[in-house]
């Protein structure tokens, strides 16, 4: 339950120093050294049915040092693995960003990275065949996680030592600011019922000032648009350690699904990462186009992109359900999109008073 | 010092119900009754040389009710008046977006707003005409301020009491979140020397990885890109209240001391807020081009629309110095941009060891 960090950090250089060792033995048995992971192309990804997430198919590609090309691809991977390893040891932290730069640094030439992608691509090949998250690598990403809300308090570890937060009670109105790696994160005790994810800033602050996480006993999770990793992680650690129900709350737009689908299902992009980042077991709450109708929200008309995407999803395998089929056919047919805070036409109550407390009910949730 | 929220809500209050009376009092009269703004056009905003920033020019525009049109956003603006009176009496706040779909739940339908563009400029004429901002409305931004960490100890007014916070230790590593409002923390107590301004995540987490918030006795604001208003007017008082310099530390590209100049200078778009949000006495430390020179750093090359920034930034009033001149002209030569992570080709350490005290001193901060 609680993350061990120095544990971790030993297990994931131990990983990264096997790697390396499999280039030395092969090279003592008179072997060309080579690295296998899953080919990662559109092809080789599928939508898990059992498990909901994203995974890689059986095929695999295979970087070899019998060409200059390869050669130079296993080198660099064996000067960021000694970057890594020293970094672990140190108990230090840096952004790929940094990696990138820093093998300027490099006295070996052949072993620097000629672009950013190059060195983004090679943490996520090591990532893949370390089964080792780019957290435990520490290396930390550029994006900031999510805010949280609610009667849940925490143990953080920081390179200044240990923090106890309870995240409403020692927090401002702009809540706990989660670290970019919430692994160093302890759950201690809650009063939580259930993990309300919001998509945008506006409605987290309603929600917030009308108090819904102190009278609903929610943990409200600011997603900010798009989730970052450290968000994605943290509420499916919410779901898998405290057992607690997940909602999504987001606009009612075919991209806003697609934010659900993200907390969800995970992405084809991070699919070696499902089971760390992906929530199956999250649940869309609204605004759902039934509701555009029900509560009768103001709208604006679907455009034609709006229409590509709904088009899309009706074939993408994470909304193969009768219950997104019916939405999503719906809204085609209404042709009308509504955002959360459209909610406010009926007063600035009504969605924590009426909306929320009736979608909740309706799933079983409340 | 403190802000004390009753006694400025109240003054707001009263502020917009002169409005009202104003245009009561035009009737009573046997007038049309009208209202009188500065002309919101670029050619009646001047860069103000004594205070540098930008302020409105002498020219006026009329709303005046002779038209069907002119006495429909008059009806707006009392209707928008009636609610935020309400907001300010109930201690409520909303956003300029659940102001927009609140209107549809106004009885007259005549005062409702036909699209959002129409309610944000219909506050910022209020703000202006009041000089009360849209903060001391309770109209909250949708996007979040700064995070802040560094040695000063906080007391945040929340809506569930008031909340003191050291903003090192009583928070993780991600900081103290400002709330969309900085007007209600109120500053206790602080060894800070200066607040430093980052514009990246990656480089404000390398800062407070490194200690540097606790070895130089800074405060290290995260800035994000383009800062929020939250941020631009903490950073104000920060510098205004406890009088303590600010430096603002950028990539080394034309956008990023755009960044700056949005610290230091305002913007055209809120000229009747620069002296609410606008720090001219802010300092750039860098990358400066002479940085990219002298530190040698990895660079990528100007692009067209680079270059074209640059020197509209040589005939724009904010950066007519000497300094700015010649750095501008400096880089224009050598053609040539670097990111502030750049910096980690000398080492993840160079930044804070090296690179910021040496240009600290340089500046006379340290």
């Amino acid at each position: 339950m609680s993350t061990d960090t120095p544990d971790i950090d030993a297990s994931a250089r131990e990983r990264l120093i096997d790697l390396a060792a499999e280039f030395y033995d092969q090279f003592a048995a008179g072997e060309v050294p080579e690295m296998r992971l899953p080919t990662r192309t559109k092809s080789n990804i599928e939508y898990d049915e059992d498990s909901n997430v994203w995974v890689y198919g059986d095929r695999e590609s295979t970087r070899s040092a019998n060409s200059v090309r390869g050669a130079r691809k296993l080198l660099k991977a064996i000067y960021t693995i000694d970057f890594l390893a020293e970094q672990l040891d140190e108990d230090r932290s840096s952004t790929l960003r940094e990696l990138y730069y820093l093998s300027e640094s490099w006295g070996e030439k052949e072993a620097q990275f000629s672009d950013q992608d190059e060195s983004n691509q090679l943490i996520e090949d090591l990532e893949i065949v370390s089964h080792v998250t780019r957290e435990d690598f520490h290396m930390r990403p550029e994006e900031s996680g999510a805010k949280l809300m609610g009667p849940l308090r925490i143990r953080e570890q920081t390179n200044r030592g240990d923090r106890e937060i309870h995240c409403q009670d020692d927090v401002g109105q702009g809540g706990y600011q989660i670290p970019n790696n919430p692994d160093t994160i302890e759950f201690l005790d809650h009063d939580t019922d259930f993990v309300l994810c919001v998509e945008t800033g506006g409605m987290r602050d309603r929600l917030v000032e009308n108090g819904f996480d102190e009278d609903f006993s929610t943990l409200v999770v600011h997603l900010g648009g798009q989730p970052a990793r450290a968000t994605r992680r943290i509420i499916k650690r919410l779901h898998d350690e405290l057992d607690l129900p997940v909602v999504v709350f987001t606009d009612g737009d075919p991209w806003s699904y697609r934010i659900y689908g993200s907390v969800a299902y995970g992405s084809i992009k991070s699919a070696h990462l499902s089971e760390y980042l992906a929530t199956p077991e999250a649940r869309f709450i609204g605004i759902q186009p039934a509701d555009i109708v029900e509560y009768d929200l103001p709208t604006d008309p679907l455009s034609d992109s709006d229409i590509n995407a709904l088009e899309s999803e009706l074939t993408d395998p994470r909304f193969q359900t009768d219950y997104w089929r019916e939405q999503i056919e719906l809204q085609l047919d209404i042709g009308k999109k509504a955002e959360q805070q459209s909610l406010a036409a009926r007063g600035l109550d009504f969605v924590t008073d009426t909306y929320l407390p009736e979608r909740l009910t309706a799933m079983g949730v409340l």
